[in-house]
């Protein structure tokens, strides 16, 4: 037969079972955070409808995108999870009760040039709350607890979610009456770590053409940091002249405002007025989440607030506010950096019972029991000698070992082996799901990052 | 703005929230009871080299194959998920421990005419075990026990799990020195129920040239009903005439004589020799899975022992045994035949708050309270009327709805409406948590399917 060499495509994460298992672990828990704050789940086709996908057209974004086609239908990948969000709610609107809060977890496509983390094929996990019309601030000021509950409970403490209102400074530029290019400044300011001070104070007065003094002014302003309450208060002098920086200020202040009581230490957030996230899209509260000590990885988790979920496709007003995590990404990253945990089981089965009879009924039986106690349970039946079983057991790392030899079963009984201690114990039969379930439930929990 | 008009491709299952919940309930039901067999869940590309993807070549799935290019590269989507597992096995074989037991639940890719209940992408949760050179008659014989334990929690009790082997069918055909046609007998055969007894014959007798003595005895040999024991029993008379066929009769007894033992309950269970499952790919035991009382809807998990997973990428012997789930036209089915439960809980949230004063921190931190004790809670921050709010509520069907105006937050407690009964009660603000997850312990367990 003639062979062909088995190959993934670059740019396409394939893991190995045990770091699959953490990933899974990773997903499982983004899941039940994002349930625990009332988003239901949603699925979307992966192909859509190239003019439904490409509706707003245009920018890097297409060049990336897979789009083919199939009989007579131009088809395209989706490249993110928040276009097929907005032809979801256009399309279902009468269906949906608002505020509609959705969490999707999906994979989406970019052809984007192979290097090093960088992935082609990419889980998103998003969620959005989408208004019909309007949406409450207390919307943007929960965000920042789902994120911290998140990183939390997978295992980060040391993190920090920043955040920013785009009403903040389109009123700024605006009082300077620099609003027409607020944009440009915007993308400048931002390159502030990068290129340092006086590069940036170059391109605001040379190219931007942006007389010294405002320079100056919006260099302080976006340098204004510390406490919430320090940067609030710095902020208050700047009220009174704009309509919308007042709008921002206040917006900014109830989000930090609730914050304690949305159980979010002051330690895991920040009060960040470089934070802009680049598009247009944006009209509001603006999040972002970075790992301390690695500021190399940028954010792990990012979004805000918009006011135009789904216009090209419906004249409703969806305002909504959303974060997304690309989990692919963030999964090789913690790898990359050592922060994925060596403690979190991965071992597919609590259980391995090895049958030393021929006549295995007695394991069988022992595997039923031990299921219907949700212990997860395999059963090594190949006709191997006793240490090549045990390697097997070692390789899998599964903590419990059940060995039914002639003896065991003339005395209703199993050996039980603890693979972390070597301690083995005899118990009996009826026993054995209650000792083995008592003793995995005595496991400290671990969790998928440690630090 | 010119807009688009958003619409889904024909051939794409996009769930309501109502039916996504119940679809994401059979999804978690199904990880879980694979896992508590032991498999390790894995997550393939869905886009594939073309080459790697169609290493077998030809047939009806060629033409159905989402196929194209991205600069140099000739892609395809996959169209199941055993082509991957098997370029999985033969690319990571050093990593892995044999026997490899994985589950894999993802979407495959089928360019079928569209027609109502077929899918184009769908959802596949198949589970396989592969061996290294040789894999234990014993993984067969538990593969019923494992779709037994699915549907059964599922809510499905009426299921019926059909048993052949493969090697009796090669092994009756030889004897009668028919192997040569066994392909086209197993054909013809299969169509029993569909044309009847005198077509089958004529077929026999007429296309296949086939003596009336063979054909009599072919129609006697997969007429064989009745219990195991009387099916087994029929059996018997045909042993020691054919190697094949003896061995079949072995593991077909073997696989039988486990079932009490991995708690499958005779009723659910059947010996049945028209099954064949149409590929040659099978070589041992296979299985199909009925609704009882819908015979329209065919089978509904299906699978078998098969000699060669990847002889197309490695020169490695690997039999395997594998079930796959159609999960998408399942639950199509399902919703169809009229089996999803009303009962289950689809809403997304446990308890709504509805904070009745401008203030809102004390609805925050009722919220961050409840999230604490695993209550999946949403506040709602609109500012509508009351009869607004409640009318939100009924809508997402929450359980609870905890109602905070002044008078509550005066004497420090909140009410609790039980929205399946209308009962309100007014409980402390630190008992509120454990009330509304006590009441939720005491609903009933629901099922996403009910007969």
């Amino acid at each position: 037969m003639e062979r062909i060499k088995p190959h993934t495509l670059s740019g396409f994460m394939e893991l190995t079972p045990k770091k699959q298992a953490l990933m899974e672990h990773i997903t499982d828990t983004i899941k039940r955070v994002y349930s625990l704050y009332g988003f239901t789940p949603l699925d979307t086709p992966v192909i859509e409808s190239a003019d439904v996908l490409l509706a707003k057209g245009g920018g890097e974004t297409e060049k990336q995108i897979y789009r083919f086609t199939k009989g007579d239908s131009d088809l395209a990948l989706r490249f993110d999870l928040t276009v097929p969000l907005a032809k979801y709610v256009a399309m279902n609107y009468a269906e949906l009760a608002f505020p509609f809060r959705r969490y999707q977890i999906g994979k989406v496509y970019r052809g984007e040039r192979a290097q090093r983390g960088r992935f082609r094929e990419f889980y998103q996990a998003d969620i959005d709350i989408i208004g019909d019309g309007e949406l409450s601030i207390m919307n943007e000021a929960e965000i920042p607890s789902i994120i911290y509950r998140l990183f939390t409970e997978l295992g980060l403490t040391r993190f920090v979610i920043r955040v920013n209102n785009r009403k903040l400074l389109t009123g700024f530029y605006d009082m300077l009456g620099l609003s027409e290019k607020a944009g440009d400044i915007m993308r400048t300011v931002d390159k502030l770590e990068k290129i340092g001070h006086d590069k940036v104070m170059a391109i605001l007065t040379g190219d931007l053409d942006i007389s010294a003094g405002d320079a100056n002014e919006i260099l302080g302003f976006i340098s204004i940091t510390g406490t919430n309450a320090q940067v609030l208060s710095a902020l208050e002098a700047y009220r009174g002249r704009n309509a919308t920086f007042d709008m921002g200020y206040e917006e900014l202040a109830t989000v930090a405002g609730y914050l304690a009581d949305f159980g979010v230490p002051e330690e895991n957030f920040a009060l960040d007025l470089t934070i802009a996230r680049g598009l247009d899209y944006y009209t509001g509260t603006v999040y972002e989440t970075q790992i301390t000590g690695h500021p190399e990885v940028g954010s792990v988790c990012s979004g805000g607030r918009y006011d135009d979920l789904a216009g090209y496709y419906t004249d409703r007003k969806l305002p909504g506010v959303g974060i997304s995590i690309g989990l692919t990404r963030l999964f090789f990253i913690l790898d990359d950096v050592g922060l994925l945990s060596d403690d979190l089981p991965t071992a597919p089965a609590d259980a391995l019972i090895l049958p030393m009879t021929d006549d295995m009924s007695h394991s069988v039986a022992l595997a039923t029991a031990l299921r219907q106690r949700g212990i997860r349970t395999q059963i090594y039946s190949e006709p191997k000698k006793f240490k090549a079983r045990m390697a097997y057991a070692n390789r899998l790392g599964v903590p419990f070992v059940a060995i039914l030899g002639e003896d065991e079963i003339a005395a209703g009984a199993v050996s039980v082996k603890d693979m972390s201690t070597g301690a083995q114990e005899r118990v009996s039969v009826n026993d054995a799901a209650g000792y083995i379930s008592d003793a995995l439930s005595r496991r400290p929990v671990a969790r998928p990052i440690k630090e």
